[in-house]
């Protein structure tokens, strides 16, 4: 079972504070460091690492008490919203793991960081306990700033630990979700208004798919402008079907698609479906790509 | 570095004999027997392994031994051309392994198992050393029955062993190819006309693609017609390119295609260049798929 954990934590300027929690979840058996950047206007570092649960559950303990250690948010300053030293940590079901096991995850390791550390933990996305916290942005709102003001309100109550914030780290937001992908569509035109109306139409918040975020930019080297979306669960959300409905919704303006891109990883899963859905394969069955396989009889 | 072996075995009817041969490819070390499957109106057997170079050598010599002194084609009848014993062993290059180690290892096997039962030899496709003898149809031709009066013409001297045929095994060919895809594409309609129209367009041998190999069927209890395809190089004639043709074609005689359908098993990278075509991806790369990534840190 592979689950993948995305941790962000709120430093970006120290590469050597970085590097230690890189090396901190390095060390932590059974669990493998994919990638990490750092943004020092954000002053925030985002860290991949993927393992079976115990192992992602050992590097992710590690890595708070390492991040506790060294960051203090009454000093912090970027651009990125935080609400916490460890800010915000995904647990994402990879390959025989279900959304259920990251769930059960993501409470299991809030309990444990909010008794050890004394710091209070939201639970999230498909780990949230409340409808009105499954959003990250909501409950982010106001940042660390706003924190203690925030958590007076009893709706504003922790899923663990103190009901007040930690002193230097804040709280910390912990939850499940689908594998997320980057995607972006180029368009054969330099009109923004039409990039920012495409977004509008497919984007969730305005009626659009589920599943989807977007929003309109202009690509000023190139002269041309892009959609660029956030797929949050690309089974229910397919991306065969936003790349669709994009090119219907700029043929409406005599626009045409110039080109899409993905930005960082993509499971395989997602590429698949869209190889079956315009090649209209029936009765496809996982087993049959070759790789997965290999991969069950190795 | 995975090469797989699809070795075709002239026997199809006694389950013991085909048994004891899929054990001597489970008992080598370094390869995973992943499938194996008899036919016994074919009267044939197909085995599909995977493994290292050095794994499969071992292996594909081994079942040689054993079916050299279980198979005896004076005594063999069966639906399915055949020439040997162990009539057709092609190896496939899967991850990490090129074509020119596929190509090496063939000979270097041909040569081996040539010399060790005193069989002749034939290298086919990417191995072949003759133009004339690079497909495997032209080397059957005439089947075992007509081995020794074929093989007494200078032109079909063998590329290792004898120049006459092994009594009772015959001959063998040995080549490297790319992995095959059997692909199929079902018609709403019951022209079988259609079908057969469509498949001569297509196929390599009518003036259709380089890599294709086609044929229009009837399914009777379903009462549609399906162009049955093997897809030989995926890289060079790709899935969609050949499914986008099929549609037109069939669009031309009023017909729609109904559906489409992978027998048995394909390449990962022939579903992901089907996704980047369709929904028009640039700059995408290999390791940007998650689990190939997975696949580099484990």
């Amino acid at each position: 079972m592979l689950i993948e954990c995305i941790p962000n934590v709120s430093e970006g300027r120290r590469p050597e504070v970085v590097a230690a929690l890189a090396d901190t979840i390095r060390s932590t058996p059974g669990v493998h460091l994919l990638d990490f950047s750092s943004d020092a206007s954000h002053n925030r570092s985002v860290f991949t690492l993927v393992g079976d649960a115990a192992g992602v559950e050992a590097a992710v303990i590690a890595l708070f008490e390492r991040a506790l250690a060294s960051i203090d948010l009454r000093t912090h300053k970027g651009e990125h919203p935080r609400l916490g030293a460890v800010d915000v940590v995904p647990f994402v079901p990879i390959e025989g793991a279900t959304m259920a096991d990251c769930v059960a995850l993501a409470r299991r390791v809030g309990a444990i960081v909010a008794e050890r550390f004394q710091l209070p933990v939201y639970l999230y996305e498909e780990a949230s306990t409340n409808p009105a916290r499954k959003n990250l942005e909501d409950i982010r709102r106001g940042e660390f700033e706003g924190l203690a003001a925030k958590m007076a309100s009893p709706e504003w109550a922790p899923d663990f630990g103190p009901a007040v914030p930690h002193a230097s780290a804040g709280a910390t937001v912990i939850g499940a979700r689908m594998p997320l992908i980057a995607y972006n569509i180029n368009l054969a035109t330099d009109r923004l208004d039409v990039a920012k109306k495409i977004a509008a139409a497919i984007r969730h918040s305005s009626g659009g798919f589920r599943f989807v975020k977007a929003a309109g930019f202009m690509l000023a080297d190139r002269g041309i402008v892009q959609v660029s979306m956030n797929l949050t669960n690309y089974e229910k959300t397919p991306i065969f079907r936003v790349f669709e409905v994009v090119k219907r919704e700029a043929a409406r303006y005599g626009v045409q698609v110039l080109e899409s891109e993905i930005v960082g990883l993509i499971p395989s899963a997602a590429l698949h479906a869209a190889a079956e859905h315009y090649l209209q394969i029936e009765g496809f069955k996982p087993d049959q790509v070759l790789e997965a396989k290999l991969k069950l009889k190795g």
